[in-house]
């Protein structure tokens, strides 16, 4: 019998169970099995704890829970040559979108100021802008960062989008390289960055680049926390810079009671949901993924270990 | 020459500035005349105190400074030949589709339930929903209604419409009718109202209508106060039936400091700012229509008053 295993440290029955049905000719493994068992070609991986994959003989590809693979990456237990597949759900995109532009909405129409002011009785309408009057950069041009993109066109900001290669969506300025980096966020009311964690990446969001944005700039991260430098973003917050970030990921999650952007008056934390997986629409596109690879086809969507995402 | 007075108790000046730009023919009064003086053949009117249109002689026609004209049909002092003059104006409706799906978005994905969470120290992801497992349920189709309708769609929110007329919208249900209203909310997440206020939409959303709605539900009013019956909202949001209601406008503003909406838990109060007339495109407007018809053309945008919008 073929066997598959679920490397989660979440609920990995539930997705066993559904596994079972799409699958029903594997055998579905919620514990690694230790080196001596019969292989295991295919690991579906979350973020499992040490162990797991060294526990696992004969992977032939690992298929990841999240969009984000950078913990797989570097995880010394995984063999260089094992291919790595990254989930790119449309419906991780759509979660995102509805997240991003919640975030961006609330913002841009003061939807806080006036929760404030009614905690104090207090009708006082604010000059409102126009969409039109707000720029916004998005960094990261790809499955998570397009579709945001063409919704903000669509409300009509000024939207900048800055990516690897300087990819084109229609409506938004395209930005690309270290020196496009600059140009891309130099003024803007808005930054998003729905970035891959890289090298390139970590820590991209710093006193410089937040220096550049306009003043009273709104900083959106559903991405991963070590694209930002915790301290330069609330150095730029007390100092004005900044008017708020609303922050979803962060270096360590849950993040700890005592980090200080839990009682930061201008971050708005949320737990990690910008962009849930759905177990169905994730085992769905696993299964096409596997009977794919059982065929000699290529697996789609493959890590490339040097781009880091 | 050519007078126009600017009826508005806002800022009359500010806006009499740009009509001397656009109508340099034109004399710009910001007050009322009195009955013996010259003619003003054009009043643009927001909402003035009495008297003004009785001490205006020889008024050819009223453009609106708002969307709503519910108060300029009332007016007693208006002459039930004299056209009014609705502003549709891209701007109102740029505005206000920022401002429903802000506040719809911001609902859909638990904003507020976090912002809650991070007053306690919590982490604690809810189960997040995708726009295609919502049904919203929007009341209008022209203007104001149809962009909002065509955001929810592109988010993939299940969306109905309904109007009065049955309009159709691209990948919205639409409702008409009476009869078709019970349709149109049955069931929904969401209650959006984009209405004009008329004999027909006072009072619409009332016990009957509000215990249609799923349980849960959320209702947005940035249309008029009055279409809401004030205490049915309270005892549906106080059952359990609604989960929460954003509302921009009411029966009276500013909001009395005494009404229990600014004290309720689960009502969001913002002080009439959802889609605010942006003067200049404002000016732009009428000044195109005054232009229109001196030269005999009709009236854009009339006001029927048997309708009452």
């Amino acid at each position: 019998m073929k066997r598959l295993l679920i490397a989660s440290s979440g609920n990995p029955e539930a997705l066993a169970e559904r596994f079972r049905a799409t699958l029903p000719d594997y055998e579905i493994l919620t514990q690694a099995p230790g080196q001596d068992a019969e292989p295991v070609p295919y690991v579906v991986a979350g973020k499992p704890g040490s162990g797991v994959f060294a526990a696992t003989p004969g992977i032939k590809a690992i298929l990841s829970l999240n969009a984000g693979v950078e913990h797989l990456i570097a995880n010394p237990e995984i063999a260089a040559d094992v291919p790595i597949v990254r989930l790119v759900d449309q419906e991780l995109a759509l979660g995102m979108s509805e997240w991003v532009l919640a975030e961006i909405l609330a913002w841009h129409r003061n939807l806080g100021a006036y929760q404030a002011a009614q905690a104090i009785t207090e009708w006082t309408p604010l000059k409102e802008k126009l969409a039109r009057d707000r720029t916004v950069t998005v960094l990261g041009a790809g499955a998570l960062g397009r579709p945001v993109v063409e919704h903000l066109v669509r409300f009509g900001f000024h939207t900048r989008v800055w990516s690897r290669t300087g990819r084109e969506i229609d409506g938004a300025t395209a930005f690309s390289g270290q020196d496009g980096l600059a140009d891309a966020v130099e003024g803007a009311d808005v930054l998003v960055t729905l970035l891959p964690l890289t090298a390139e990446t970590e820590n991209l969001i710093n006193a410089a680049l937040l220096g550049r944005l306009a003043d009273g700039a709104f900083v959106v991260n559903p991405a991963r926390g070590a694209q930002i430098v915790d301290d330069d973003l609330i150095a730029a917050l007390d100092s004005g810079k900044l008017s708020g970030a609303a922050l979803d990921v962060f270096r360590t999650e849950p993040l700890p009671a005592d980090h200080p952007f839990w009682r930061h008056p201008k971050i708005l934390v949320s737990p990690h949901v910008a962009a849930p997986t759905h177990a169905d629409s994730a085992v769905t596109q696993m299964t096409e993924a596997i009977r794919r690879h059982e065929r000699g086809d290529p697996l789609p969507h493959l890590v490339n270990r040097d781009a880091g995402y």
